[in-house]
């Protein structure tokens, strides 16, 4: 996410970003928006037709840089449970610095069946999510790091599951140990024969 | 949650459930809830003193109902992976029938920091449910129905995890096949020595 002293564009962004992510999408008004961006109100309409426009932009911004990192993440660490470690770490670093939940549940979870466009590009972000990391475990599986007899799409599919469920449990339960439990549930799914 | 046929609280908090499971919380105002429980708007606020105070009683009502439905699976299934099983089984009738996530899950993060009271009432509903799932395995620990060397309420807490995560796959990918991983999710976490 761009820093807010960039451009108009960038900086409607970076602070549509960070309000969405304190009071949430559905509770942030594009008013808020153009006056904590330092932005005009016709400006916003011409970078984003509409509030939607500018969620998926938001969305599309923040489901790339996640999945550079994953990648980066997976580069470095071809064992998948060194993998799990870092990827772990990660989280409570981002836990500590504020994060909120994983944007994507969230926005789905905000807009509920109010902006299908939203709702679809969350849906393709999380199949390109899983997609990444089956294609991980094959490499792995492919280099002896680990292997397994049952389908690795399905392995990468409980590993979201587990990322998705320990966000939702830290927030749920206002405590790191939930971050924490990334590892050994990931591990656990990883270890299944 | 009672029917839209009965008095006028039960009949407004059954119209809230249902708009706020479709719509979110956040974009379901008062006015539409009073129009679509046919009741009228001073009634509302004898009843509720403001939405937050409806939110509470719709996560309340939710909890307890979900809390009951728990308990009698785990009495009728003392063995942990049967009880799993008929969870997955629960989940994906519920999903047949328009459930649209965990409403715990989903309030938090629609109402985002807006809303203190009803986080704060979600929060402590996540930790009696992972209570209740903490004596449920230690019962089964001293009936024999299953062991482990690790703390049962650790495992509690990522059968939770995992539950939640399902949930946001369903509601991410579109599919029920996100719901049947938290039979074999739980599995690998009951399974892991």
């Amino acid at each position: 996410m761009s820093s807010e002293g960039a451009n108009p564009r960038d900086r409607i962004l970076a602070t549509a970003a960070r309000l969405f992510n304190t009071h949430g999408y559905p509770n942030t008004g594009v008013n808020l928006i153009v006056a904590e961006a330092s932005a005009a109100r016709a400006s916003f309409y011409d970078y984003f037709p509409s509030k939607e426009a500018l969620g998926v932009a938001y969305l599309r911004s923040y489901g790339e840089e996640n999945l550079t990192l994953l990648k980066t993440l997976m580069q470095r660490h071809p064992e998948p449970q060194e993998f799990l470690r870092a990827w772990t770490m990660i989280l409570k670093r981002q836990a500590r610095q504020g994060m909120t939940g994983c944007p994507m549940a969230n926005l789905v979870a905000q807009v509920g069946d109010t902006a299908p466009t939203l709702t679809s590009d969350a849906q393709s972000m999380a199949t390109r999510t899983i997609v990444t990391l089956t294609e991980y475990l094959d490499r792995a599986q492919e280099n002896g790091q680990w292997k397994t007899k049952r389908p690795t799409s399905s392995i990468a599919r409980q590993l979201f599951a587990a990322y998705e469920g320990v966000m939702q449990l830290w927030r749920l339960t206002g405590k790191a140990a939930a971050l924490d439990d990334l590892l050994e549930m990931g591990t656990s799914i990883l270890d299944r024969n």
